[in-house]
């Protein structure tokens, strides 16, 4: 695997040949090896990026403790045959203010947006600057950060970028909990309690597929139910899955979405789901 | 020359060699064929593009009546050896609304941007759109639209786009005019008229040359002549040539732009002069 920093030399080693991109920010799990495996079916050569990226963190955000563990990275990717890691320094990707970036589509300042103004700006804007470095033909990127990947379709599609997108399916250790760098922000007390945000996501979505007419409380209870296990709930919200909008009785293909705290820590989960008749969950 | 409508097609028959792309929006003029001249300079294959792009058109600008020229402009383009003309309909660009935009710099809001809002918002979203769509290692824009070429320029550094920016010398007729689509609205006694801008900015670039403390009273002086002899000035300003930023005492290397409306007509033009004490306009 070659390790590449600088965006000059990046471009001269990256082969002619098809490339496929796992953008990271590091601090590597499961779910980030699952897509480096999802990304060795899209192309002779699989490329991850480790970066974290200042313009997607709110001024009172995590940046500076968000975890970074290069090395163990490295190790990871190299055991994974990852071809091409561009870890890039933060003058190298911003050598001055980024005074120009991706305006994301209006559904980028709901759910995530609310909670976190100019995260999706951010995103949309070092993913692109990332695509233009690497050039990949096919992006991977993980269904846990939902809103996130169609933030990232949508640019593609309407940027005329062609680069094919694919959404890779949640990994979840055995309770349940969907992997994440920042679940190595939970006390032992808290790590036991974080799977109930995906159980209540479960209990949530089933009783929506049941009683397709009752998605507003039943959101409203699982919020509260989070809230009395002594959670902060930001949202639990039943969308669209094609665009992220309030579902409409005709609309069956949905995704239940919750972001919650949980001392300290904020999590965020989701699932797809179907209310069709036949749907299973 | 290949004269391509859809996207598809476009990058199926672009070659794999490299590409140079002269983006316009038709009704193609001398100065226009100069920027094809240049670009055979840059690449063995020279793509030009015409596209009416409405997103650039404030509510009552000229985007209906802007002139359109297709059949001409082919017989142009033909003669001047281009290889590939990519001219999509305005569905094949903008599918749907186009809710990703690119925000450009800071500067974009300064002149032109003051006196049409979102302008560079337009431009700076639909050249990367047709960047991203044709690929080329450069592309030429003409200095007369001094703004949008260091709009475009900043846009490609800070977004990592792998694409040379190069900026053509302005083409003007023998009494002055700078070249362009809009010369067309004007009548025979606005086009005797029109001249004066250029001279004017001329005279005031001597002017600040001579006395390079006085810039904002020979500028004030440029606009009101142009007041007086029958035109509304949007402005006339001294600025650096790097950045558009207000010249300090130090600053040698400056251009004076100016746009104005003669008649129904809103004319655009600049020259770059140096003050240092050799410099000679």
């Amino acid at each position: 695997m070659r390790v590449i920093r600088e965006i000059p030399l990046l471009r001269s080693v990256l082969p002619a040949t098809e490339i496929c991109l796992v953008p990271t920010m590091g601090n590597l799990h499961h779910g980030h090896l699952a897509l480096v495996k999802e990304a060795r079916l899209h192309a002779e050569c699989v490329a991850v990026s480790i970066f974290v990226n200042r313009l997607q963190f709110g001024p009172h955000e995590d940046f500076d403790k968000y975890p970074r563990t290069f090395s163990e990275d490295v190790d990871k990717l190299e055991a994974a045959g990852v071809d091409v890691l561009f870890a890039p320094d933060e003058t190298s990707l911003y050598p001055a203010r980024q005074t120009v970036v991706v305006t994301p589509p209006p559904f980028a300042d709901d759910l995530e947006g609310r909670f976190r103004p100019g995260f999706f700006h951010g995103v949309a804007t070092v993913v692109l600057k990332l695509f233009n470095c690497v050039h990949p033909t096919v992006a991977i990127f993980g269904k846990k950060d939902y809103q996130q990947l169609l933030v990232i379709q949508s640019m593609v599609e309407q940027l005329n970028v062609p680069i094919s997108i694919v959404g890779s399916e949640i990994v979840r250790d055995s309770d349940g909990l969907a992997l994440s760098s920042r679940n190595t922000y939970l006390s032992k007390e808290e790590r036991t309690e974080a799977p109930a945000l995906y159980a209540v996501l479960r209990k949530a979505a089933r009783r929506i597929i049941d009683n397709p007419g009752d998605v507003l409380p039943t959101c409203e209870q699982a919020s509260q139910e989070l809230t009395h296990r002594g959670w902060r709930c930001d949202y639990i919200e039943a969308r669209r899955r094609s665009d992220l909008g309030l579902p409409e009785r005709e609309d069956s293909n949905l995704v239940l979405l919750g972001a919650a705290r949980l001392g300290n820590t904020r999590l965020i989960d989701n699932i797809e789901f179907n209310t069709a008749p036949s749907a299973a969950l």
